[in-house]
């Protein structure tokens, strides 16, 4: 028993929406576990932000239009994904649930969902490959202390199979996470990143008394620059994407670098407070790269028509990150297989209502001016 | 017995708004048969929206002009009508009150109210027709899965005595209703739509394991386009109107299909979440259509500061709902009457204060710039 | 005695301020009796703009100006003012403390303040002119329904000492007085309007069922208009000002008849609901009647800092109503002196913390832009 | 035991940032002492604005920059400060706890931390630098009623060895302190302001009954101009800065007069409420002097990202004073010295996401535009 939450049997009724798994999980969760999984950056002014900009947008009702034949498929890498829906990486999923990453990787295989499976999770990309029907896996990493151990992760992952590698660029120092301090949360002791076994540690000394608390600590020296990322592109023949960008400069720069994708994200308002939403960040980074590689996005998304609008401002897919871990706390997989078929419902309803038949009529045209 | 809500027998004393009367209802009625009749789309944030919006629009009081003679009349397809105020379609209104679209037909009829007609009435047309003093109705419909059966219970509507036809297009699928899932509600069984007996009902299969949860169904096959309306222009020889209009484009080619006016509205916040409020989108869309046609809308009206401002944007009348939902639970018949006086007197005043002796003179230069 | 509230025989201690006197009164006061006087119309939104708009304005601080002989006096008809703050006119002061409009005359004398009694008051105008110290009396009226008895009064108060009379022009009609409806407030027997004993009162017909609330009573049969206006200022030869101007046209117009004055309010937000701040009016109505008549205003004023910057913003002066009534129903005459006074300290504060010397000193550019 | 206040023999468990120390404090202090410590002017508006104001600035991420060698260094009157974070002057920290000036001392001595000394200190500066690590102090004084006492305590201050003098003119009068009338609070006899003794005092004569509250009393007449600001500077050969400007017009005329630096203050939102932000007005006068000398800022810090957002808009270095006094209540030394290294750190965090590797690299392009 990895922790001291009592997940339900099977989806609660009167379950309607994602933020009812929130409500749900809050209420049973261990405090300390929830305070990891769920705590924001701060004074959580990014992770409010998140959702509340989404609700700030309005939409436009467009009648009468035809509407048969209409689905919301979407092609990327050559995958034709059934629907613009991804589950985000979150690490550790043993303290929401038992079943962990096994039970993510289930709803996702059931419902046709992309997992993004964090470099820190508890459970190894094989064991998630090995099941019957696994699921389509990309796999995140951060860059190591020594890049032949960040080249030596990603083929690893993708000799196991993830079709894509995501390198988050976006926390090269943890964010002030003062929620846990609060909830005097510590990592139970049999969970652990077993992606990380034999790889170098980074190691971080003290700060010395009435020193610099964060740069006396070396934690910066292994952080990783642009050349890491010039390197790393060279080293790996597959899918390369950038995830944590929130700045159309720097998005620029990572088109120039030949990587495959950007994920706008501000790591779910958990690392550096008081950046923007990602909803209003997309549109200048879309604007600025242009048609020269995708965007996904994350951040907030808690309805169907989050998504619309995402896809409207320029994103072609969407990440779920904390809604996954509220709906896998409550009951597990079922529950994460609930929680996407429920947004792809709120989805089609967003589109049918607002004249679209596929994703490529989704376009700014859908927001009220 | 239809619901397990008490009406008063009286209209409780210190009701004095068309608030009061929602606390009433609210805190009275049965929740299953609250989230059904006053239950909003998704988060709830158009239909607060609705209301928030007008309450944001300043007036200009101008004083001690000649107010003598006032009067609140309009003319609309040649009948005078006493006032700008309407009764909106709303379905099934046994669930707030035993005396269902009987009471709301007396009330209208004795306060000189028109009255618009659901299709969803558990009440048949001719049933409210027959009666000693019967109301000025129109009648709401939806385009039926067969063009046929939208005709014949238009011609059925018209042989009842209905002076217009409104058909609503902003509704070809379900909202997402979450207030229902959380309250658990099921429509009893002894409440059904009347008018729609015989005709042949829309189909939907449940969506496969996984797959599209509204675009499988065949929900939308069904659905209505602008050709099934210029279909229905042509059969029509009554007033026809299209309420759900919230885009100006959609406005001009209603126009141009030769409709004898528009609705605007947002279906009350019930349908898509995150559309602006009606009195936002009104200006736009009275604009577009100019004189070519008029103009009704409905959406978070309370007061007769409301009503002024949505003649002053663009509106010959207004609709109401939910209120008119909230007095009939109170308590029937009376309440209905008198909450229609209430606002009757309301707008009144707010003409009164602000120079207006009719209608026509309530202009843009009401509003404070 | 004459209402349930029971006054505090000295000023409580822990009173700083016009905001604590409001709690305290509201907490003390019989329920129906602060409907009646601190109620607002509608939904209290134009009376908590009044207030809300002083608090979004920002000023400017400017340091180490000469502030030796500093004063707030201002000469208005010929007369010396200690200060920039009136007594607003108010209904029924008995409602509020049984010395009535007799302690708010004794404060205003102790402390050099002009009070505007209400034609509505319940102590007779002679009466506070009789005691050995009366304050300084501006007599407010509304029109009558025969011109005759309009003048009959107003020379009955220049007879008994008023220095200026003042027409009330914006509320012809009752605005929305939901809350004293929701208390079941209804006047005490022995509170009555005593100076309109003998005048021919305005009858108001009720309206028929399903008539027009307002428009067939014919209340609005006797309400004034700008001919009634000009005709009185040709009658009187005292100043005389309106009260209730918040239209710049109307302001225009008021000044061409050759009025003394001119008084911006909302009728503290007591009359039509979602009008504009009074703050918010007053820059546009300084700026359409220039120099050529002084302006007072009321509404919201609750700080020195208000205070401030009304003048700032165009007017001469500021009134103050219902922190009066807060105050007298506390504890009488002790506590409005007590008001008064600490308004007056937070002016002369705000003024120098400003850099201000004298009212003239206070322009727009105290104004944060 | 000079107050009721009974701080924490150690910092509590779960203390994870400024606002813990505050929630603490307040849980935890005397009424009265927690009302004049923390007290605002009049209804706090300044004081939440300072706060606020940050919060609603938005950040820009920029990844993948090399941090190598990072630090918070700054120099100023050639001395290099390790980190921007200065403590503000604050009176008779006794009210926070028993050790009063002495551990806030000792905590800026360990943090290597300017401590700015309150000349209204209930601690000698001689017996502060008396101790075997004597912080770095400069000294904080108000313009005395003689210029002779004005000059003897500077020169004091600087025979005792601090390194600037800071003087405050932004309060020539109180201002509007509720609060502390609402707690009835009295300063503790054992508690004065000892750098005052033999100095003459400022003598306010009461106003008379319905006289002017500030300008009858003669407090004004000592209150300091411009011109002794100019005598000041001329007797004065150390560093001379001014705190409490708010207006880019009196900072340029600051810095014509040759002062040292300004210190952009609204007193912590204390004296003249409604002010604008600190924050808010820091560009305006960064702007108005340019590099002619060097400003600092406080009010409202109270993470990290406020210090980045305060220097990326003009400041060199910000003040602290409330969440101060909140670890000084809370538990004295050691818990000013841990609320210092906290915001040490989040600035250092700050620093590394937005891509900062020195102060000077903080410029208006962190700042989201």
């Amino acid at each position: 028993m990895k922790s001291a939450t009592s997940p339900s049997p099977a989806v609660p009724p009167g379950i309607a929406s994602a933020a009812d798994y929130e409500i749900w999980a809050r209420d049973h969760m261990d405090a300390g576990a929830w305070s990891y999984l769920d705590g924001a950056g701060a004074d959580g002014i990014t992770a409010r932000a998140n959702q509340a900009a989404f609700a700030s947008i309005r939409l436009r009702s467009r009648v009468l239009r035809p509407l048969g034949g209409a689905h919301t498929r979407l092609s990327l890498h050559g995958h034709m994904h059934a629907h613009p829906i991804f589950i985000a990486p979150t690490a550790f999923q043993a303290l929401a649930h038992p079943d962990a990453e096994h039970a993510t990787a289930m709803a996702a295989a059931a419902t046709g969902t992309a997992m993004v499976l964090s470099m820190q999770s508890g459970t190894a990309i094989e064991a998630l490959q090995r099941t019957a029907t696994p699921p389509l896996l990309w796999f995140q990493l951060y860059a190591q202390a020594q890049r032949r151990d960040t080249l030596a992760l990603a083929h690893r992952a993708l000799n196991a199979g993830a079709r894509a590698l995501v390198l988050t660029v976006d926390a090269p120092v943890n964010g002030v996470r003062n929620a846990e301090v609060r909830a005097g949360f510590r990592m139970p002791a049999d969970i652990r990143p077993v992606h990380l076994d034999g790889l170098a540690p980074a190691h971080a000394k003290p700060a010395p008394l009435g020193g610099q608390p964060l740069f006396d600590t070396g934690m910066l020296d292994a952080a990783p620059t642009w050349d890491d990322i010039a390197w790393l592109r060279e080293q790996i023949n597959a899918p390369l994407w950038l995830k944590g960008i929130m700045d159309p400069d720097d998005a620029k720069r990572a088109a120039g670098l030949g990587l495959d994708g950007l994920i706008v994200s501000n790591h779910g308002g958990r690392c550096l407070d008081t950046l923007p939403a990602t909803i209003e960040a997309l549109p200048a980074i879309a604007s600025a790269v242009g048609n020269s590689l995708p965007i996904l996005m994350d951040g907030g998304i808690r309805r169907g028509t989050d998504i619309l609008k995402a896809i409207a401002l320029g994103a072609r897919a969407v990440l779920i990150g904390r809604p996954v871990l509220h709906a896998l706390a409550t009951a597990g997989a079922p529950a994460v297989a609930h929680l996407i078929q429920m947004l792809r419902g709120e989805l089609e309803v967003a589109m049918a209502l607002t004249g679209c038949r596929c994703l490529d009529d989704i376009g700014p045209d859908v927001i009220w001016p």
